[in-house]
């Protein structure tokens, strides 16, 4: 029997903030962090490794919750927790104290995220397999069993959702197979961060087609006329056979991110994402009906699965862009997959940050494979950022995620980028400070 | 000139789970507890008292959120701040970093509402009113400049926001004098927690009619044959000519919740409270058509005014139960109430926990006198516990809180509560901690 030891959550911070990576209309100067999740085993070789992604400040506020969420954990047969994650989940959310802070959002989910997260990295170290092939070996009963349906049967019954898995089964394997020989469709956003100049912005998008992608997106919101010259140049570089879509990072009122999107539309893009704020389901409706044929995508702050559920109902969204650190892992996640089935919506996970795009790979695969059976209007995100930071990054060929095949999430990060970017005394940051320090005389 | 000087936050907090007060279906064994922020100048006798409402774990979380939100306040003209708290609203809104954390949700926003009701004492004690008067002395322009009316103009103009105060404009001072003769009209929620035996509630019922109350609510949702049992005692006990609600604290879905609701419609309940989750608009819409004419209330978990918002037009809630310590402060509430007042939904604030009745009140005051103009529906909660510890407790005389009339928000606790119940150091945990080790040998 082993056990779970111990449970040390890490502050790493990387400082993207100096080259404006990730800059947007709402964020413009994010530290990409992550409040980074270990558990300890008392089995040689066996941790589990999982994470939440914040933007910087408030990432220590993280790892507080975090470590409180996690401590149940300690003390724990691997065993027994790996064999019921689902009700691990329900064990660990069904903290009425805790529940307050929330309930399911914010702070608290993003830890209860971090936590899960390495749980599931766990299991799947444990059963020597990626997760995302731990998953789609299970039947549809199991992954029913860990998916969390509170507050969903108005819009998805167990017996629904274990019908929708069901017809999936017979042809699982073959899609396992083409994903090996194709990957899952990616597409970038490293080219279009809203601090970049002009000529950058052309070069990045140039060397996007060239590597293959039919996807690319463009940040705006912050000024109309550069806007219009930026997507622009865009449409000049990659023409109109490859997609083009926008986000706004929620900085327009209703009315406003109407009449904005309107007068963008000459350049034809596919999605309009993050019009306004996450939380307006019936906001994201209004625009949808409004700005057709832009489609309409939110979901990166999409703060749970009852939120989902209601854009779902009000037919609110055209692409679910679910975020791996924001939901409360593959129990909430899994969720979302089935209810987006029913309803017809295709999820294209939010990536980048830190580590997202090592997770999301492993979220699309069974989401194709075991409940969308589809690739039709699928393409996750994908961010060439900070990848150099995981012990078994994802890597993308031709515009797709190439199949990860490490036992995991994917989700562990190196030994050496802990000890530079932890937070605040790792080597980084505290030359930094003695920078600061000696600068001031 | 008056400078800020310091920002302290305290972690306070009662052991209330072990007397069973607080309890309900959701909610089993909360120790009820604030971060409680001082902000404290440099004017001999001037300081701002504030505070979030957490029921334990986590409320250490919320402090250090607190801490790192308040930062800016550090050094800065006390007359500044109270000149333009708009503007400072929107400056420790805007943080980036944090706001990714929600953004305006959960901890982080919990954080902000125990900050800027600090600030809002502040401005209301240098004024030398309590904070009801403070705000009923403003134009309605200067109301609508402090009101946060973000992602809300598909719903409320600012020029329709300025209307709507204006009408109400001439006969303020009538409400005014109305209210110092009469008080808010209130009703308890201290019979009723789930925890308490049949005897205990039949007695409180009793003693809740005796002192005046016109309205009375109960806890339900753990079990239906005990929900039908009680009830049954409450109605004998204050028979039909005063109002019963009952409340769910959001132990339902939403198939479920009109099919128990629907059994105890016999003791025709005035509202459901919280059937089901907070965050879903479009599932208490669900529960309102299916229950009518039993009404449906919500709000001490409405995360936000952009949450409200939706309540409102969805026609999804009969009374908008918003928390003054949840809600980010006067800023977010006054737009709630000017959306309240156009879609003509009564506001009925959530109270009780640690010093929300001594909020609120100051809150009905300002909606009744300048904002909804009417008392028709409404009735604020009511909760008998822990007055004790703040230095300008509320009053209610025959079921009415009676006018604040000291400088502030009502918000300040005795120095010696703090000494008590900071926690883990104050004196009750110290010696708590010392029994538990005695016990153990």
């Amino acid at each position: 029997m082993s056990l779970i030891t111990a449970v040390e959550v890490v502050d790493v911070r990387f400082p993207t903030s100096l080259t404006m990576d990730g800059s947007d209309a709402m964020n413009k100067d994010g530290d990409y962090s992550a409040a980074y999740v270990i558990l300890r085993t008392d089995e040689p070789g066996l941790n589990g490794y999982g994470f939440t992604f914040t933007i910087g400040r408030g990432n220590d506020i993280c790892v507080l919750a975090a470590q409180q969420r996690a401590l149940p954990l300690i003390g724990r047969d691997v065993a027994e927790i790996v064999g019921d994650i689902g009700g691990l989940y329900r064990e660990l959310k069904s903290d009425s104290q805790l529940r307050w802070l929330g309930p399911e959002k914010g702070v608290e989910h993003l830890a209860m995220a971090a936590v899960m997260n390495a749980v599931w990295d766990l299991a799947a170290r444990r059963a020597g397999k990626p997760l995302w092939r731990l998953l789609v070996d299970m039947t549809s009963e199991e992954l029913v069993d860990v998916a969390d349906l509170t507050y969903l049967s108005d819009a998805l019954t167990r017996d629904e959702a274990i019908a929708l898995l069901e017809q999936l089964v017979p042809t699982r394997s073959d899609r396992i197979a083409e994903l090996a020989e194709t990957g899952y469709p990616c597409y970038t956003t490293s080219a279009g961060w809203l601090g970049y100049s002009d000529d950058k912005l052309r070069r990045l998008c140039q060397e996007a087609v060239d590597a293959g992608y039919k996807h690319i997106k463009l940040k705006v919101g912050a000024n109309r006329s550069d806007d219009i010259r930026r997507l622009g140049i865009a449409r000049e570089v990659i023409g109109y056979d490859t997609n083009l879509m926008i986000d706004a990072n929620q900085v327009w009122d209703v009315p406003e991110a109407i009449e904005w999107v309107s007068a963008l539309a000459e350049f034809k893009p596919l999605w309009i994402e993050e019009p306004t704020s996450p939380d307006d389901v019936l906001g994201h409706a209004a625009v949808r009906k409004a700005v057709a044929p832009i489609g309409v995508a939110t979901g990166e702050h999409g703060m749970n699965r009852v939120l989902f559920k209601q854009m779902f109902q009000a037919e609110a969204i055209d692409y679910c862009q679910l975020d791996a650190a924001r939901l409360a892992s593959i129990n909430e996640i899994l969720a979302v997959f089935l209810m987006a089935k029913k309803f017809g919506v295709p999820v294209c996970p939010h990536a980048g940050g830190v580590g997202l795009c090592e997770l999301v790979q492993h979220l699309s695969i069974v989401d194709y494979v075991a409940v969308s059976g589809t690739l039709e209007n699928r393409v996750t995100e994908y961010v060439d950022h900070l990848h150099e930071h995981f012990v078994d990054p994802c890597v993308v060929e031709n515009g797709a995620y190439v199949l990860p095949t490490q036992p995991g999430y994917s989700a562990e990060m190196l030994e050496s980028t802990l000890e530079e970017f932890g937070f605040p005394d790792g080597t980084y940051w505290a030359a930094s400070r003695a920078d600061v320090v000696a600068s001031l005389g």
